[in-house]
């Protein structure tokens, strides 16, 4: 694979609980290009700088893009650690099609990530509740203003030292179900990672900010009647015992940490549901004393444990605005299995 | 307003016959920045040339971005005239607040485009069906990967020589009813023109190419069964003497060519409703004999007339394929204002 060496190397952030999230970037990234007729070529690994772009290029008027978020970790014996990456790949090849985006050969790109994390491993963070971000993502860069699925394309990975998604950490975050405003339908794009999908949610989330909430829970767009998800993260809610997930209908992106956590239940004996849940059911087993956790799960906030909820102008808390026991155990089994703290008994992690 | 000179010009196209749409762009464009805190500055005319970009920048991961489209033209006499500018950029700042992207002055980038044109007024083609056509955008700059709305953007207008949008000219288009992917729902971004509806149209258009059809027709997202719009174009009927275009709702594109439409329609003496219309009642006018016509409007199409649709297998011919009388009349009358040909009897020409 080629290597273009950069200048000048960056100076790496000495404060590793001042990381943030996706706001300092390493000195290298992984670059492919893409032509209709010549398919994937000039993958490479080059200095992570700004790149000209024409402004009449497709994706800044047409959001043709997708992307995926991943992490990796180093231990104290120096070992790179990577969560389940083929997942991504995979995940990014089905938003690929949904998207008129070329599909990428996952075994290429994987060996070019595993390349780009040995070069920049002095990047990963060690401190607990850190990690080295990874971004891939594809963008169409053909120039034309047709509405059209682009013919030329950039693949990309850029990495970032992160520390928690959430400014508190692992505090308990406030969602506030949104009753108005929708995410996605089934028929849309809910179930692709593509860039369009975050656009559809800024307005919401920003006006969730400014009430003092974390996130946004969503609900179907049909009904406003179902949990779907939170934009960065699945949901689980634990109801009498039962852990329960909103099934995957099509507009739900189909979570990797999700995915890892009914893996992860199941093995370990507690009864996981993958159904329609209502809010109206969430409700009402607050009201009764059953709504016994409630957590989001994603890469970047791993799981986050949900303290209050707020629907339609009334506010519901979820057991006593800690952390509960389930959540607890999902955060450590699975940052411990990320580290390398405990045993990798899926076998999900990649050492480099 | 400053303005950088180029260092050569480019060769301006011969044939004017072989423009395509969105393929050939000017010499120069307007281009200013924002900043929070520092609110819009750098207002000027630079030379259309690539431009740096970090790929961690927020359009290429969230798809934050606007855009507008709208038409100049050039009569005999060397006159510019420019067709309702000012509704376009009263419409991007709608689009702005539904997309957490600051509004713009709208008499600044009214005169920022004037000017542009004046420079720009040699690339404005001539001949019939051809434009110059004009592409105001606003993208998210700054380089973060949270997932929150952007703290730096860029608004710019591109300009491109254009002939007809579709490659068949003012042929009847063919249409394909889609009813299984959805573009758009109520509490959504459909009534914006925002960059991630397009990207979330390209699967269905994609797939109804494939089988010969220029366009998707778009049903509602909750019950499939109203018509919303073509993605490119605003819908119309006429069933009995009756011309109908859906109302908006919230996720139609309020279109600046199907307002003019309405209003030319109105002061003549037509009967136009903009109520709901569901597909089954087009398809039982069809069949009953009174489905007079069927068109599309848009800045790029202008009038497009409808020939065919085809529903859940089947097709329904409008008008044997032929373009309507009222069609006919809105075209002739719309690029008659647009070029000078006929009065401006609305004052929706500004001249340069």
């Amino acid at each position: 694979m080629k290597f273009i060496q950069a200048d000048v190397l960056k100076q790496k952030p000495t404060d590793e609980s001042k990381l943030g999230f996706g706001k300092i970037f390493t000195d290298y990234m992984f670059t492919m290009k893409y032509k209709v007729g010549q398919g994937w070529y000039d993958a490479q690994i080059e200095p992570h700088r700004p790149i000209a772009f024409d402004l009449a290029t497709t994706v800044f008027h047409y959001a043709q893009g997708i992307f995926e978020g991943l992490k990796a970790f180093k231990n104290e014996k120096g070992e790179i650690r990577v969560f389940r990456p083929e997942e991504n790949f995979k995940r990014m090849n089905r938003s690929a099609v949904r998207m008129c985006i070329p599909e990428i050969d996952e075994k290429l790109v994987l060996e070019g990530l595993f390349e780009l994390l040995k070069i920049e491993k002095d990047w990963i963070p060690t401190s607990p509740g850190t990690a080295l971000y990874i971004r891939p993502s594809i963008v169409a860069t053909n120039v034309a203003l047709g509405v059209h699925a682009g013919t030329e394309y950039l693949f990309f990975i850029i990495l970032s030292p992160v520390g928690s998604y959430y400014a508190h950490g692992l505090a308990p975050t406030r969602l506030l179900v949104e009753d108005f405003y929708t995410r996605a339908t089934v028929g849309g794009t809910g179930e692709a990672k593509c860039i369009a999908n975050y656009a559809v949610s800024l307005r919401a989330g920003e006006e969730a900010a400014k009430k003092g909430f974390d996130q946004v829970l969503w609900l179907d767009a049909n009904e406003k009647k179902y949990v779907e998800e939170v934009g960065s993260m699945n949901m689980f809610f634990v109801i009498d015992g039962e852990v329960i997930t909103p099934m995957l209908t099509g507009s739900i992106l189909p979570g990797i940490t999700r995915k890892s956590c009914i893996e992860l239940l199941k093995a370990n004996g507690y009864k996981v549901s993958e159904r329609k849940i209502s809010i109206d059911e969430v409700i009402e087993a607050q009201a009764a004393g059953k709504l016994d956790e409630a957590f989001g799960t994603g890469t970047a906030a791993v799981i986050s444990p949900v303290g209050m909820m707020e629907y339609k102008g009334r506010d519901y808390v979820v057991n006593n605005n800690e952390m509960g026991k389930i959540t607890k155990w999902l955060y450590d089994t699975i940052t411990g299995i990320q580290t390398g703290r405990l045993a990798d008994t899926h076998n999900w992690v990649v050492k480099l």
